[in-house]
């Protein structure tokens, strides 16, 4: 996915950000303290345009000169492309340094964007230990739990006391960053249960109770978990039955090894939804105006050529029927109209569809209800389009024979494309194949194949009551 | 945007779903406390998909007999559509009944979505003093601070010592739900600064101070805020900018009236992008399988007809060129591909300026900047596709004039499109419209009209040497 070409050295029509005239002056001369000290005024919002305005070679020398700590923020700030290619051009010394300053969660979701090459360069700078527990998160899946966890939280022997835990807050205050201590996790302390999630304490509890309370005592016992390999829409269904903020991740021997949050999971579902939409429509979600051109172009190009040759086998339909069509060249005006609205009425399916998959409020393998359920709409929908455009036709041509004609493709053409736009996604699921990718150029082909080898044949068929 | 026509009776395809032959049974038997047990014992996936296929009238019965709370707890778990239909649905008094059990905000996101004779009633229902809390919140709109923030949150007085505190959140341990109390927000207490915020305060903090400690000492002074009318972008670049996990809302008065999620301002970017691209693409992100036929086909139906009459525009197009077209017969098969490629190409620029429009990564008045990338990826993929198509035209013609007027109309209406589909959300942005809804129609419109224009001109200037 990331390509290695430099960004493009001017961004003329951003002259107008004073701010980002001054930053890659002072970074075109050295004066790396300046930029620093520029970036660092500027509202949140000017230093995004900024940062992700730079041209890549000085970004590359802005983050190589800060120190770590602001290194490792403005790589959180730019998009993410961008940050994978900041790392790609910097040392890999360099790199993980800047990303130790990361938890391990982040770390592990910018360094597995990366090639396997760079990826061990990377890993081999850091300590053994942190290396190995990020390749550890790198191994999970976007979208289950592993993929999702935090891995910064607070874990207690539950053979502690309050006061001890209280201790152990105070001493590594500086660690534990606030928000993230809202639960304390209790683990088993002997060596059976070493490690295993026995218990969940709330700060609060923690708060009301004498010192000498013992933390086993105190603690929730029997805690809900999730399996590090639950998928996302199971999460999302535990969240919207409890009214947790997070949860704790247990891997197949009970070990804790996580927590997820309800604010990560809904946002990994809103995301999962909004590109496997934009995905089917041939979007790249992470193209940005700063990527080199050649980048744009062939990334949007790659759906384009796709999208092109299929379009070219549907519209070869039409040159089997070049005849009739010769002789009534009224009907060349309703086929780009035909094929249009039949991809129209399919992608509102497809996107009903998609939604309900993601929602869990349809299952996979029930076609059937989707099918008659989608069959109705496309027969009122398709009977108005096909009135209507029948309507036109005999209007303008004074043919009804014609409005016969365009008006019953029309109308067949719209139950068709409803259907295999409800079902397309299911039946995709059930191939076990990304719903979004193959169900948009799917449909489209085939509504606009039937499409044109309605319309053509029916204006055949009755071709002398058109002439 | 919500109708009371009733839901379909019968859902036949939901047959393989045993607990919802069971619920529906026990429903229409009136053995409410049946239903409630068997509905309660179910997995929240499933029982999702029973409440949600259940008949609307049984789901009525359903949530008026069982306890409120978990009324409640069903009218949140429901898709808010059919949530809200229920509400319409039953007595204005019950409605308010159940929606006290939930917090202000979540009744007020409820309660706004309804017709304003039946919000007037069902707040009429309620304590004047929350009925007056719930209408301010309503009057905030979706995308600003007000409309998303939280309105359960813990707020002290300055005045107070850590015991007091301790003690106030004891007494109250029942209705501060767990998650909520991560800070404590501290109020000013003399006249002048009754209500206002002067300080937060960790409850890491009060876990480790001594009891007498005086809480305006131990508050962090001058806490960062967000005022009640900040927008959507502006939240979210805040917490881009601090890992908080929440922070304080405050009237134009400096008053505390809420708090901000860092969850509730993530899902609420997320779904706006969704939604606005969806929205351009005829697509009402509302619509389940279970509403009744005539609403999903009618709210289908809305886009569609708009899209067909332009559709009709541009094809018009064509009509004009009926006697070019009769004699080069071969340009009809290349009309339909041309309008779709051009579609497709400018609907990839449309989500990219959406994107960045919505990350703050452009401006709205940077359209030269915006035009002069596009225009360059334009130019290449137009090239490419013209090129593409110009060589199928050549070779199944074996005329070289009808590659060149099919490939240049190709290209140049490829520039056209990026062009257009990169700078309409920007112009929409800057005339305050919706750059959603009318970028998709616009551009598809245009463009088609565009590129039949230049495909059948050019055919019609080489007309001798095409036929």
């Amino acid at each position: 996915m990331i390509q290695t070409e430099d960004e493009q050295k001017s961004d003329p029509g951003s002259n107008n950000i004073v701010a980002l005239q001054e930053v890659v002056t002072f970074l075109e001369k050295g004066a790396f303290a300046d930029a620093d000290a520029t970036l660092d005024e500027l509202d949140s919002s000017t230093r995004l345009l900024v940062l992700s305005r730079l041209p890549a070679h000085l970004r590359r020398l802005l983050i190589e000169s800060v120190d770590l700590e602001d290194a490792a923020e403005y790589l959180q700030d730019i998009p993410e492309v961008q940050a994978l290619r900041l790392l790609e051009g910097i040392e890999p010394a360099k790199a993980a340094d800047i990303l130790e300053e990361l938890p391990k969660d982040e770390q592990a979701d910018f360094v597995g964007e990366l090639s396997e090459q760079l990826q061990a360069s990377i890993l081999s700078e850091m300590p053994a230990e942190d290396a190995a527990e990020v390749r550890e998160l790198i191994d999970y899946d976007d979208e289950e739990a592993g993929g999702i966890m935090v891995v910064r939280y607070v874990a207690v022997d539950e053979s502690e006391t309050v006061s001890g835990v209280i201790n152990q807050l105070q001493q590594n205050a500086g660690e534990y960053s606030d928000f993230e201590v809202q639960y304390v996790y209790v683990v088993g302390s002997d060596p059976q249960t070493k490690g295993k999630l026995n218990g969940v304490l709330r700060l609060r509890d923690l708060l009301l109770s004498p010192g000498k309370t013992r933390i086993a005592d105190l603690m929730i016992r029997n805690p809900l978990s999730v399996s590090v390999h639950a998928p996302l829409k199971d999460l999302h269904n535990f969240f919207d039955e409890y009214a947790f903020v997070g949860v704790p991740v247990v891997d197949s021997g009970s070990k804790l090894v996580g927590v997820l949050r309800r604010a990560d999971v809904e946002e990994a579902m809103g995301e999962q939804y909004a590109e496997d939409y934009l995905k089917s429509q041939g979007i790249v979600n992470e193209e940005l105006r700063t990527m080199p051109l050649l980048l744009r172009s062939r990334r949007r190009l790659a759906w384009l050529t796709i999208n092109i040759v299929l379009n070219m086998i549907a519209a070869s339909v039409i040159a089997f029927y070049q005849d009739t069509l010769t002789q009534v060249i009224a009907i060349a005006v309703f086929l780009p109209i035909i094929s249009d609205m039949s991809g129209c009425c399919g992608n509102q399916a497809v996107a009903v569809s998609m939604r309900e998959l993601s929602l869990g409020l349809v299952k996979s393998n029930e076609l059937m209800r989707v099918w008659f359920k989608e069959i109705a709409v496309g027969l009122i929908n398709g009977f108005a389009l096909g009135l209507l455009i029948a309507l036109v036709a005999m209007v303008w041509k004074g043919n009804p024979w014609l409005g016969i004609v365009v008006g019953l493709a029309m109308m067949i053409n719209s139950v068709i494309a409803v259907s295999l736009g409800g079902t397309l996604p299911l039946v995709m699921r059930l191939l076990k194949l990304d719903p979004a990718l193959a169900s948009g150029p799917i449909l489209t082909t085939v509504t606009d194949m039937c499409g044109f080898f309605l319309v053509l044949s029916c204006a055949t068929l009755v071709l002398d009551k058109l002439v």
